[in-house]
């Protein structure tokens, strides 16, 4: 593994003063509804809102005094942008976020509350990795890919070594998958800290990137994806694809209406404010019942930054 | 006090084996802004949404062999009509529940979702006392009242005994008042356990009968109460009065847009779902931060039970 148990228990030694041990919830209505024992690990409750606080900081707080003089750099529109923004003010440091020009104006402001420094580019890849390549050599700044990173991924192991902690029965963990940040910290830390745990993800059917490149054995990217899971957009990496590939049991492709009723479930029965992302993963379960009949399952409940003014309910 | 140390310690262990202990949660943008410490004790956590199935459940728990027989009835069509009907069912007795015809459907299928009998009666006091009289002649069952009643506010008083035990400094607590069960349990339970909190309440200014009544010094009854804190539109009663008199240091009456400014920011983050009424407290701070700089203060969040169609945002 290119991870070991090591490495992990460092990281989160590491980035433990700076973040939140979230609470694991539970809910014996939608335990009924599943027929199953669910334990939510609430990385919506995490510092700016979701567990991708957990991998940036752990990120910035390895780099040498020399690269924290001059900064870091990301391109992201969502949680990322955010998390880096957050982690790089609380080391003191500069972060630079490239975002497409029509980033909407909610998460364009969330990054500079958290004093980031916004360069906008035009909506395409081309545009943006010419951004970021351009703010990097001007200012040295260093860039941390946003799930394609052993450092981001290690970060994100660390919900799911908390949650370990809490309950070290659990047949199952799952969470959601896009770029796969998320999902293969979750399936090193189950290997390295509960081996018999298997770890399953959730993923959109309007972008189904993983389960594709699964099926082939090799890396499909993400074309033209449709699903409000806005969180779950992008394609796999290079360091992520093979410890999915070798870690993750298999992928549970989810309906748009799925995810809704799930995501409902969450907030009308635990007062949970999640985002879509976050239900796909109950969604899989809920999808595929018989198979987690009276299980122990963990969920990784990965983020609550949603649109108020825009729900899907 | 009616009510003493040893009655409130009596019935938090009755209840206990059926009640969460809620989690209490704290916010450090929301400290920011109220220049205080803030602690959120997440009552919306609690079976059936609501604080009120703590003092629902005391009640039912201490009923004779020979009244669980026939059962218990209420007229509500809120929280308590709920709280009732699912502390019925997990001890395997009748609720027969009066609501006025017009109540929302959603509250009536809650209702009957823990099981609970509804008689539907017109929407005036007259026809539900009318109502109650007759179900409670013709089936024996005994009457509960949603808030003035002892063992109810003792039952709502435990709350905030475990939020004492986890935060034995608090300078402040601070409750949302509508009848009066839930303020004049938190203020009974500070008086025994913390005697050094100083209790307030938060409450709209289009229901403010409770701030007019200690102004006076008798009991007011709220008249055509308006305000989208639908947990808050009842009248104070003669036992809920006296113990507010007595212990409650002042009453902070909040705007409605006071309500829906303090909801959005436990909803964006903190990432909870909170009815109105329980955004009211944090209201309350919001409106006098001078007084409540630098202090520690628990909050009590009354309740989640909220209609995700029919949102203020």
């Amino acid at each position: 593994m290119p991870i070991t148990l090591k490495d992990l228990k460092e990281t989160h030694q590491r980035i433990k003063p700076y973040i939140h041990n979230t609470p694991v919830l539970s809910s014996s209505l939608i335990n009924e509804i599943a027929g199953a024992q669910l334990y939510f690990k609430c990385e919506n409750f995490q510092k700016m809102g979701a567990f991708k606080m957990r991998g940036a900081l752990n990120a910035v707080l390895q780099l040498s005094d020399e690269q924290k003089k001059r900064g870091v750099a990301t391109h992201s529109s969502g949680n990322f942008a955010q998390a880096l923004a957050l982690s790089a003010k609380l080391q003191g440091i500069k972060a630079y976020i490239v975002m497409p020009e029509n980033a909407p104006e909610v998460k364009k402001k969330a990054v500079k509350g958290y004093g980031g420094e916004i360069i906008e580019c035009e909506a395409n890849l081309e545009a943006r990795e010419t951004s970021l390549n351009k703010v990097v050599s001007e200012t040295g700044a260093t860039f941390l890919h946003p799930y394609n990173d052993y450092q981001v991924i290690q970060g994100q192991g660390t919900a799911t070594m908390e949650l370990i902690e809490e309950h070290d029965d659990l047949d199952y963990i799952i969470a959601p998958v896009g770029g796969g940040g998320l999902l293969s910290g979750t399936a090193l830390a189950a290997y390295h800290f509960s081996p018999k745990t298997k770890v399953i993800a959730g993923e959109p059917f309007g972008a189904d990137d993983v389960w594709q490149s699964l099926e082939k054995g090799e890396l499909i990217p993400q074309t033209n994806p449709q699903t409000m899971a806005d969180g779950l957009l992008t394609s796999l990496g290079d360091k992520t694809f093979p410890l999915i590939q070798e870690l993750v049991e298999k992928i549970i492709r989810v309906e748009e209406d799925e995810i809704v009723t799930a995501m409902r479930l969450i907030w009308e029965r635990m007062k949970l404010i999640v985002e879509p992302s976050s239900a796909v993963a109950l969604a899989a379960i809920l999808k595929e019942k018989e198979k987690f009949q009276g299980k122990k399952i963990g969920i990784i409940l990965s983020g609550g930054n949603v649109d108020l003014g825009n729900l899907p309910f």
